[in-house]
């Protein structure tokens, strides 16, 4: 199986779904174990710098710059053609206390102690060294600041009902993260990575929450969000650049998923684990 | 593989892992979906009557009998062995207004519409024919008042480090409780139980939440709880029973807890389904 890891300074791979799915991502969400943290600091500094790193269409960032009024928001990502659509998001959104720019987590182009807050969603789940993207949010971190991050779990994902496609998609997207140097059970390894990256573990608050798609209409957001990328995006790119999944099978699958999306009792739920680490003064 | 699957009438087995983890359970951290309900419910009737199914040692009933001071709970278990522990507990709470009687929830000793809320908290994971349990608390409720059920997606559960031992442990207890004629998928499913016990999918809310032992106090109460029961207690006695896993290897999955529980990295989390069913007025 061919393998992409990522090195520094290499462009890290798309994820393999790239959809509508993240746009209903917001901080309240998407980082709630981080609120509490971000409402004492602001509470003492309103002017916070915090750096959304994976931005992507920046849904998340701009929900944090509503946050903090007073202080200012980076959002980072390493695919520059998504930052057009953060940059629209935040203008819809008529949030000002914010700026986009291309970069990779590897090699954040900040001096250090730059951050009070440094933020990741989903991205580590995508990476290969994780621990040094982790070394990295630190070292751009204040002293006294805090790193967070939320990542999915895939391997716990449950889908109901139980369907032969659904099944042999989840092995799908396993199967691409892992061949793009990615680790679908990164919500449990969280804390093990900050370990490498640096941290102790008295630094390190583990916390678990859960994503979940059961109304009508997030299971329709779910399935668009899934049928797209099956049918004509990255994820059926890189299903075939890896040589995995049969391509007679992608149509089959976004069919299944259009079924599951109308099924009166359907849901989907995965955990995610989250981590604060503070960085000691 | 023999089946101890349970009839009407029948007395359900003993839920595998009985222990001091159940112990750490309030209605605060294990019906956190049902408590806004709740307190909007009480705002109108301060008199609730609440039916907690399947209370065990009755930790939850008695966070219940604090939050509805002027209401009454009653905890209903099948097994009359764990009655004086929950009266304990309620005792060492200075509360009231609170009762335990031994009966099941496939037969509740009640008249139809009793209760404002009947609650059931993994119950439902361990038993054959679910969907009679739900139609069954549904006949004890009053019109215009709530089922409640938060159940365990076993299937889900996630443990780091990844240790041959702890993944042999999962399938143990999977197994035990398939083999007992409960779903290690319950949390998935509780839709589409409500739905066969009668219910409207326009009644039922469905959310999903997860639940962790990361601390190392909690990892030390969670290895405990394990332990036990994997040395002498319920889970060795229907492991035997069923003939699932090897005597030898029992000592050896609980050395493997015990060291997890030390492990500075180690974490367990799990998702649990909820689901509220609104009774029709």
């Amino acid at each position: 199986m061919e393998k992409d890891q990522q090195t520094p300074g290499d462009k890290p791979a798309d994820p393999p779904v790239q959809s509508v799915l993240h746009e209903v991502r917001t901080a309240e969400n998407s980082a709630a174990h981080l609120l509490p943290k971000l409402q004492s600091m602001k509470e003492s500094n309103p002017n916070l710098k915090l750096l959304d790193v994976g931005s992507g269409s920046g849904t998340i960032s701009v929900s944090f710059a509503k946050l903090i009024p007073d202080g200012h928001v980076i959002g980072i990502d390493v695919n520059p053609k998504i930052l057009p659509r953060a940059q629209a998001v935040a203008e819809m959104a008529g949030v000002k206390n914010i700026e986009f720019q291309q970069g990779s987590v590897y090699e954040l182009p900040f001096a250090d102690e730059t951050f009070d807050v440094t933020f990741c969603h989903q991205v580590l789940v995508h990476i290969g060294n994780p621990w040094d993207a982790l070394r990295e949010m630190l070292r751009v971190t204040k002293r006294g600041g805090v790193v967070a991050a939320r990542e999915g779990d895939y391997e716990t994902e449950c889908v109901w009902p139980e369907v032969p496609e659904l099944r042999r998609f989840h092995k799908l997207v396993a199967d691409i993260m892992s061949a793009g140097g990615g680790s679908p059970t990164a919500g449990r390894q969280l804390v093990s990575w900050a370990l490498k990256a640096g941290a102790e573990r008295s630094q390190i608050t583990l916390s678990y929450s859960s994503w979940s798609y059961n109304t009508p209409s997030e299971r329709n957001i779910c399935a668009q969000g899934l049928c797209g990328p099956l049918r004509g995006g990255s994820l059926r790119e890189r299903a075939l650049k890896f040589g995995l999944g049969a391509e007679d099978d992608f149509e089959v699958m976004a069919k299944a998923w259009e079924e599951w999306a109308i099924t009166e009792d359907a849901s989907l739920a995965m955990v995610h684990g989250e981590i604060l680490v503070q960085k000691l003064p």
